[in-house]
């Protein structure tokens, strides 16, 4: 038996999903919502855990800060995501995550079986139509530095708190937030912000 | 027999919320993504139209346009709708939408068959849990002209063709965004963009 854990915020959409999985008569399924995921992992010992690290919910990053999300943090469970190809900044923070298994959200359910099958057997799944999701992430133009900038900015501090949070001068973030504009083909700073949390920079 | 159509974007939980409802003896269960709905509206021709206006993709909102929007613009089906109590802004839209049920996607499966069996009947839903989000919903601060400034913003628009669209000068929309920033508590226009959109106004 595979023990599966699965974590969505959503009740409504995370109780039907596990319902169907638990008709596999080789799965055993758990779900939980993302507050409260690290302690169900504890009692449950998952040999893999599906993760929706979008949710539906602020709680995916919220709840867990940024040393213990459970993407970015880890949770100590083998992780299949659930993701979507037009998201190519989660797709590699997923990646840099650790996760083994990809399913796209737009893949009928059988998908999502055969990614469970193979990272319980402790293989990598990527499905086919995340393809060119994955080459946007390899092709992102921001570099670390730059990311960290824009991802403050999103949260709506001021110039001089972003200067202070990094230790740079006012002038410096402007300069970065300036080539953060014009590296994603923005208008501005607001459409630079827009055109990365569309496609899951921040 | 009940016949319902369910739309979301995600192909996966989709499709197994809809085998949930078809074991329901009196529901005949289709479902479909965003694109496409409308379509699938004057084929199914169901009692029941249940969407996620919130959905995992951009679609929801970019697909349709704003007058012929599902749930702006109206299906032409007695609409329940999936929400979340945090989003205030988003239940407001689905209110001037018409939409008659209002089931917490928190909710366990149950309750969102009691909203189908109830709106079908031709009967107002709301589930218990919404009552907050509603509250906030009415206390809105921004008016509707504050509202379209905010949008066009924050989908990247400069001042200048804010004021161009919406005919008003430079020094007004600068005057708006000003407003919009105090009533929303927000520190900057980016932070009131921010915060805006996690309540679901924008």
């Amino acid at each position: 038996m595979i023990r599966v854990l699965l974590v969505h915020d959503a009740c409504l959409l995370r109780s039907a999903l596990a319902e169907r999985l638990a008709r596999e008569p080789d799965l055993e399924v758990f779900h939980a919502p993302w507050r409260g995921a690290r302690d169900r992992i504890g009692e449950v010992r998952p040999d893999v855990c599906v993760v929706d690290p979008d949710g539906d919910s602020t709680y995916a990053s919220a709840e867990f800060g940024e040393q213990s999300h459970p993407v970015t943090g880890g949770l100590g469970s083998p992780l299949l995501v659930l993701v979507s190809g037009n998201r190519p900044g989660l797709l590699r923070r997923c990646t840099e995550a650790g996760a083994l298994g990809y399913v796209d959200k737009a893949s009928p359910p059988d998908r999502l079986l055969a990614g469970i099958r193979q990272v319980a057997a402790g293989l990598r799944f990527v499905d086919d139509s995340l393809g060119f999701g994955f080459l946007k992430a390899a092709q992102m133009p921001l570099t670390h530095r730059e990311l960290l900038v824009l991802a403050l900015a999103a949260g709506g501090a001021p110039v001089a708190e972003i200067a202070n949070r990094l230790h740079l001068t006012n002038g410096t973030v402007r300069n970065y937030m300036a080539a953060i504009t014009r590296k994603t083909g923005a208008r501005n700073r607001i459409d630079a912000i827009r055109i990365s949390r569309v496609e899951g920079w921040v």
